[in-house]
């Protein structure tokens, strides 16, 4: 059957090199690198935490990844499960604290299975009481048991009312019985379930004292701590294989009947006495805080990576890589000095920064209410989720979008994996899915700023209008009918844009709250209404969306005030940032005239001024 | 290490039943889905043949590919190896005719190592004499020799002129002596060269008599036909795994001085006498010409399909899957009922139909003019190098963003290996790097249009302007400023859609022009004044193209008179394909006035309500 494979890494010579075409791009810089490198990782200090668990992973022969290309489904599991266990040991042995496991799993690029393992931790903070939290987290800190959290059904995702699972109260024995009444009530994409964990956090629909409670979350052994076999009643496997993700075992529990004691229902937030009498201590809403929790830690922990090293990968190849000649005497060029290439590229590396920026101010404002959430005060709440599930589902949309754009800019090798593009735009694609499907995020989205415009302009000067979440406070902000730009660089700057932005927002948002109350008030229902005017409320959304993108970016540029290097380069790529963006959107900003097709052109010119200004000086040595 | 594997797969029970809401939703139809099918399939006939074809591929346990998504790389190598053969065998048996052929590829989804193998038949039908194609074309279809086609190298891809490869004459032993002189040169990507080909058609440049002559096309022999290993001077090997086409060995050869004999060198346009004589009978482009048949080739045969599979997946997953309610007394609704979905899903539809439409006028065109270029009459040859070239590029770009949107549209399960769409996206993902890298294509696009265009207003009622090729005819038609709609309706006619694409494509390559001759009449390098407009170039032949399917859409319609229930479910996709390129680039549209803000609203009208009609009268049966 041909000849035996031989591999091409078999006689690889040139890795450990540094290219001169990369060094000489390195020799360049216009700024101090490392100061830059600290203001990305919130000071020196994390900087030099982060470079000690890096140099311990990349050391370690136990996390080499060299093969991982080359194996089996299982082979690259059973390596994880070991991978896991050995950060365990370490983290043991070194005490490394949560702030540097974060550093750990970055740097093992997710190559590991006990991501959801601890994701059941975090649930159980969010959703336990102290008494449960101090029971569990301890058997789960030292995996004397391992954990996972298991949500979506077969034929159930984001609608969670949807969901079939049952945990009905038995008072007689003071137990909860867990039951999958139909096949497409199985839990289904589980991380850990298929063939590790021993317990699942499930989310079941509560009967008690014979009345329906919602969705609560119970903790379920799953396979017996003796000798990992399942346990009685439970059904349970891999669901097979995925688009990437073969080290992590997704998997799928049929629950027939399961009991589980009262204690294991996490009761942070509402309590079923031992006579069945249910006590409520939370909103609807403080089911999902686990969910936004997690929204928060995926967009620096999980979703912006893969963008950010598909840049790094393709910026590097393309001032290596030549192509064809910019003029008949030259020699090959560089394809980074291409206009198209620079045009794929830098409004990539663009995104990178301006997504750093905004999942920063994202995760301080959760920082800031989280607490107060836990002691029950939900009045941030609403903001929090909507913010974080538009920040989610865009940046998802855009580093998909971005890795693949990074990708195909490397032409045939970036379709190698030995490239490392493939998988980053594989695993980045899961994103648009998981931890809430992105559509449906943008019309949770939408249906705040439908209430905040709401709110804005039905009772103006009112009480209700000064109190809009600040993520919104610009739909009461007078507005500019027209754009004052009368030449390209007027658009070289974050007042401009950030407004430009604003306006066109603000106008979606009003187009689509108008469109929805023409249709309720010639008669139709208000649900009907909703699904037929969906796509204006999706493209109101992103604007929205993009608005905070670019806001936030220029918002922390203002902070490096005493970094006057640094803050020039950074603003180069915020300009940039905000023109593609309107360049993209151009039909947004000419609809109502706020853009003249002349201002259009301008905005053009600036933004390809601005791709030989990035190119002529931003440094390689900082990606 | 956890428990054994157990796959979701052992227990199907569900596979081979119809589900009610797919039965329910076939039971509607309001035209013939056999006459369109037909149509589709270019005759009555040809839909028999196919289905002949298929019924013995999807029938024969040989062809089985039920647990490709289990094999690791190297068992899917050996299952794509054997299928070969067995096709093989087949094809002698059963006696299949190359058009044929084309259905078994079809049917067996490329997953087949001996595409390439074709491929270098079909270069040598195009680049060798009679002669030639006598003595190698046996040797090939008998699979006496297995071969393949090595063009692109490691360093060198695009730019043909750049390829490093040596092939120098030694009139003393009349052989060419072929080499790659560095590492960049090593040949990189040939299918079935990494473990399976016996030949290589290797693209070198030729030296005769201390000339350099360009590029040419030399058969060289790569493994012994004894015992298959590496013949002397030849180091070639598997480039390793891939972000799909696992059964396919894409080789590197490394060729040392390695001699043929001068008979190897395919001389249809060009020969070497055994002097050192060089003598030319085609143009420069001749070299190009296989390119261009399998640019044109692949439309239809790899790049539309993907796309096609993925709208029936989608689709059929969007009624059977219920989530959330429309309104709260109903029960969850088919998600295919959700404007957001139908806003996704419809419009790849809609595309799929319009690709077919231009693939097939696109090969029309070829098959007539291919025959007068293997004559040497290279009249067509820019026409259909343009043609192909941005089909190819427009076709690939969507079919990859479509078939993901159709990925996406199926949530977490669209992630999952088992409903085939992972596989789908990443195999179709290669189509934007494969075969003329997009971006490249274009801007050769691009050079038409401004060849074109110059072409038609520099010399107005000249003899060449009325020589204008008829797929630029429109650069001299006479041009509306603004657009007539009054209504939402007024927007559902091919003639105001088409004439609009026509618009914008116009304006755009004018500006294009406009802006490469202020460059260089202000003294720029004329090099420099094309890179530096290169972005501006894109979005011109991207609207040319986008013009192009909207308008062999409508022709294709116009011809189907006397069938006129089809001719008006197509219409209504045929409307939305253009209305939604319109509204994803208003931006266009409104730049210079031609479309009013208002006018891009009763378009976005328009084309939710067609969104409505396509959803309650498009019967499933044809999807």
């Amino acid at each position: 059957m041909g000849s035996p494979m031989r591999r091409v890494s078999q006689e690889d010579t040139w890795s450990g090199q540094v290219h001169p075409d990369i060094a000489s791009e390195r020799h360049v810089q216009s700024f101090d690198v490392e100061r830059l490198t600290n203001i990305l990782d919130r000071g020196a200090q994390n900087t030099a935490r982060r470079r000690k668990v890096e140099s311990i992973i990349h050391s370690d022969p136990e996390f080499s990844c060299k093969d991982n290309y080359f194996m089996t489904h299982n082979e690259r599991y059973e390596a994880a499960v070991k991978k896991a266990f050995h950060t365990q040991m370490l983290t043991q042995s070194l005490g490394w604290s949560e702030e540097e496991l974060v550093y750990v799993y970055r740097a093992l690029s997710g190559d590991t299975v006990l991501g959801v393992h601890t994701g059941f931790l975090k649930a159980l903070r969010s959703l336990g009481s102290e008494e449960q939290i101090a029971k569990w987290e301890p058997l789960c800190k030292t995996c004397r048991i391992i954990a996972t959290y298991a949500q979506t059904e077969l034929g159930h995702g984001t609608y969670l009312q949807g969901l079939e699972t049952e945990a009905t109260y038995d008072a007689t024995t003071q137990e909860f019985v867990i039951h999958s009444p139909t096949i497409t009530a199985t839990k289904w994409w589980p991380g850990n379930l298929g063939r590790s964990a021993t317990h699942a956090l499930v989310l079941a629909q509560l009967t008690c004292s014979g009345a329906r409670r919602g969705m609560h979350a119970f903790i379920v052994p799953i396979r017996s701590l003796q000798d990992h076999t399942p346990l009685p009643g439970i059904t349970v496997g891999d669901i097979g294989p995925k688009m990437n993700f073969d080290e992590l075992d997704n998997g799928f529990p049929r629950l027939d009947h399961v009991r589980v004691p009262r204690e294991n229902m996490l009761n942070r937030f509402a309590q079923v006495l031992s006579d069945g009498t249910y006590i409520k201590r939370g909103t609807e809403q403080s089911n999902y805080l686990f969910m936004v929790v997690t929204r928060v830690e995926i967009l620096l922990g999980e979703i912006l990576p893969p963008l950010q090293k598909a840049c790094v990968i393709a910026m590097r190849y393309s001032v290596i890589r030549r192509q064809s000649r910019l003029r008949p005497s030259d020699p090959e060029a560089k394809i980074l000095d291409y206009q198209t290439q620079q045009h794929k590229l830098f409004p990539q590396l663009a995104m990178s920064y301006a997504f750093h920026f905004l999942a920063i101010s994202i995760l301080e404002f959760f920082q800031r209410s989280y607490n107060a959430i836990l002691d029950r005060d939900f009045s941030l709440l609403p903001e929090l989720h909507a913010l974080s599930s538009g920040t989610k589902a865009m940046m998802a949309d855009f580093c998909i979008q971005g890795a693949e754009t990074c990708r195909r800019a490397c032409g045939g090798h970036g379709y190698s994996k030995l490239s490392g593009l493939p998988s980053l735009v594989t695993r980045v694609s899961a994103a648009s899915s998981y931890e809430g499907e992105n559509t449906v995020l943008y019309l949770q989205v939408a249906r705040f700023l439908v209430k905040s415009y709401l709110q804005a302009h039905m009772s103006p000067g009112s009480t209700s209008q000064r109190f809009l979440p600040s993520s919104v406070a610009y739909l009461t902000a007078p507005d500019l009918s027209r754009c004052p730009a009368q030449r390209a660089a007027d658009f070289l700057c974050p007042e401009l844009y950030t407004t430009a932005w604003a306006h066109v927002a603000t106008r979606l948002i009003k187009d689509s709250v108008y469109h929805l109350q023409t249709r309720t008030q010639s008669g139709q229902d208000q649900h009907e209404a909703w699904n037929q005017t969906t796509v204006t409320h999706l493209q109101a959304a992103k604007a929205h969306c993009y608005y905070t993108s670019v806001k936030s970016f220029s918002e922390a540029l203002q902070k490096l005030e005493n970094e006057p290097a640094i803050q020039q380069v950074l603003k180069r790529l915020c300009h940039l940032h905000a023109l593609h963006g309107i360049l993209v959107n151009s039909g947004d900003f000419l609809h109502d005239g706020f853009l003249s097709g002349v201002q259009v052109d301008m905005a053009r010119t600036a933004y390809l001024d601005l791709l030989l200004l990035i190119r002529g000086t931003l440094p390689m040595r900082n990606i």
